[in-house]
C-alpha cells in the first residue's frame, strides 16, 4: 500500500480541514478506525471533524474522543478532505451527507472485498479490519502509537475478528495486538468494556430467545426469533441481541444461523452467519441486504412469519 | 528461566524414558502443553508416555498424539523422568499414581501462583499458560515449531486466556500466537473445533439454565442452577455447561458469578467466576475446593438448595 500511502501523506500534509466519516449502523471497526485516524491527523497538526449518521453506539463511547463524533454536518460546510472508513460503498454512509458536496478530495479506507472504489484515493486491502490499515498508516507516518490510539485500534481489531476467531486473523493481526499491548492497553479491561455489558433483563431475554431455537430438517440451518412482545417484556432493544446469532452458529453441523428480530413499525431485521459452505452475503443481497461472506443482514417490511418463510426457503436453496 | 532450562536440558539429554503427566479434570492447557512437550522430547530422540487419570476430554481429541494419552501406568513401570504440566500440587495429579515410585527425577512445569514446587526441578512462572513455558523451552532447544506442535500450543493458549480476554494476556502471548500462525495453524479452524461444538439440546438446556438466573439484592452476585431433571430432559452432561458461568459474569456490575450443577448420586458442583474485587479461590477453599483468583470450583455432597444457601451466604460475606 506504499503508493497510496504516499498520496495520502501528500493529501494529509496539504489539507487544512478534514472530515472522517463512518458507515451507518457503525461497528467497533468503523468507530475505532475513525477515532484512531483522527489521532493520526491530530499528530500531523490537523484537527478533524467526525461524522456518523447513526452516532456512536453506547458500548464504544468510552473510547477517547468518541464525544467528538457528530451526526450532522453544518450546512454548506465543505472540507479539503473527506476520509471514509470501513465503508464499502457511498450508500453505506447514509443519505444525509453528499460526499461530493462536502469534500474536495475523498479518501476511501476500507477492507471489504466488495468495495466500489468510490474515492479519489482508494486504500482498499483485505486485512482483518480497517483498523489494520489505519495502524499501517500510523507506521508509515512514523508516529508513536500511544495508549489512546491503541485503545481505539484494539477495539476495532477484536470486534472485526470475533476476538481473533475469524479467518481474517493473520500473523500481522497478532503482531499488531502485541504492539498495542506495548503501547499500554489492557486487553482484559477493554474486553470487559466491550463484552461484559449485559444486564439481567438482557440475559433473561437471551434465554427466552435461545429457547425459540428451530432447525431445518437436515440441521444445517438453525434460527431463533425475537418478537416485539419479548423485547417489550424485558425492555430491551433488539440490537442488544445480535451476538446471539453467533451462539446459534456455534452448533456443530450448523452451516447457516439466523436471527429474526421484530422491530417497531412492522420492520423485521435478519442477521445471517455462516460457517464454511454458504455465502450469506449473496443471500442477504437477494433481499436488498449486504455484508460479508460469513456475516450479513437484511431489512424487511413484512410480518415476521412471512419473512421467516421466504428467508428460510432461500437459505435451503443454497447447498450446504 | 534460563537456569532451569539448562537443568531441564541436561535431564532431557540423559534420560532414556519419560512420562508426561497432566492434572485431573484436564483442560486445554494441560492437554495441549503435554502433547507439545511430547513433540519436543520426540525431536530430541526421546519418545515419552503420556498419563492423564481423567483421560482426554472429547473436545481436545483432534490434537495430534491425543490418542497416545493413557489413564494408567503399567505396574512397576519406572521412568528416568516424570514431567508434570500445569499442576500446582501433587494432589492435582490424581491418586492412582505415586510420583516418587514412578519416576527418578520429577520436573514440575506450571504457571499457577500457588504451585507447591514439588519437583526436583521446578519451572514455575506466572505466564498466561503452561504452554507459554513449553514454547519457551522449544525456543531454548532451538527447535522448529511445526504445525502439529503449534496446534497443541494454540489450543492451550486460547483456553487458558479466555481467547486472549483474561488479564494474563501479555505482549509475549500475542507474539507467540503470531509465531504459531507462522507455523501454519488456522486460528479459525482451531477456534471452531474448540468453541463450535454445541448441540441443539445443549442450546436448549443453556437457554433453560440461563432462565434460572437469580441475583443478590445488590446485584453483585448472580447465579444459575442446573438440576438433574434439566440435564436428563436434554440428555446433556453438566460439564458441557461450564461456559455458562462466563455469561453470568458478563453482566455489568456483577462481581461474582456462580453455576450450581446437580450431578448424580447427590453430588453438587459449583463453579465460581469473579471480575475484579473478589478472590473466588479463597471462597472455594473454604469449601475444600480450589482454583484461581477469578475462576474456581468446589464439590459438595448435600442437597442443592442447602449448598446454594450456604455458598451464597459465604459469597455475600466478601465485600465487592
Amino acid at each position: 500500500m506504499s503508493d497510496e500511502c504516499k498520496r495520502i501523506k501528500r493529501a494529509f500534509e496539504t489539507a487544512e480541514s478534514a472530515l472522517i466519516v463512518s458507515h451507518l449502523d457503525p461497528d467497533g471497526d468503523s468507530i475505532g478506525s475513525m477515532l484512531a485516524l483522527g489521532r493520526i491527523l491530530s499528530n500531523l497538526g490537523l484537527e478533524a471533524d467526525y461524522y456518523s449518521e447513526d452516532g456512536v453506539p453506547k458500548v464504544y463511547r468510552f473510547l477517547p474522543w468518541a464525544d467528538r463524533v457528530c451526526n450532522r454536518v453544518a450546512p454548506d460546510k465543505s472540507y479539503d478532505l473527506v476520509i471514509t472508513v470501513d465503508a464499502s460503498d457511498i450508500k453505506r454512509l447514509g443519505n444525509k451527507i453528499v460526499l461530493s458536496e462536502v469534500g474536495k478530495l475523498i479518501i476511501n479506507i476500507d477492507h471489504h472485498p466488495d468495495n466500489t472504489n468510490f474515492g479519489s484515493i482508494n486504500c482498499v486491502h483485505l486485512t482483518s479490519s480497517t483498523a489494520e490499515l489505519i495502524y499501517k498508516l500510523a507506521k508509515y507516518f512514523e508516529l508513536k502509537i500511544d495508549t489512546e490510539m491503541a485503545k481505539c485500534l484494539y477495539v476495532a481489531l477484536i470486534t472485526d475478528t470475533g476476538n481473533f476467531r475469524y479467518e481474517n486473523t493473520s500473523k500481522e493481526t497478532f503482531l499488531m495486538a502485541a504492539e498495542l499491548i506495548e503501547a499500554g492497553i489492557s486487553t482484559h479491561e477493554i474486553s470487559t468494556k466491550i463484552y461484559d455489558t449485559r444486564t439481567v433483563p438482557m440475559i433473561k431475554l437471551f434465554a427466552a430467545a435461545m429457547g425459540t431455537l428451530e432447525t431445518s430438517e437436515n440441521q444445517k440451518a438453525a434460527w431463533v426469533t425475537v418478537t416485539q412482545e419479548m423485547l417489550q417484556k424485558y425492555a430491551c432493544r433488539s440490537e442488544q441481541l445480535v451476538g446471539l446469532v453467533d451462539h446459534i452458529r456455534s452448533i456443530a453441523g450448523v452451516e447457516v444461523a439466523m436471527l429474526f428480530r421484530e422491530e417497531k413499525d412492522g420492520v423485521v431485521k435478519v442477521n445471517f452467519r455462516s460457517k464454511d459452505k454458504v455465502n450469506v452475503s449473496e443471500i442477504a443481497q437477494k433481499f436488498n441486504g449486504g455484508g460479508h461472506v460469513k456475516a450479513s443482514g437484511a431489512v424487511f417490511h413484512e410480518p415476521i412469519e412471512a419473512v421467516k418463510a421466504k428467508v428460510i426457503a432461500e437459505v435451503l436453496r443454497h447447498p450446504s
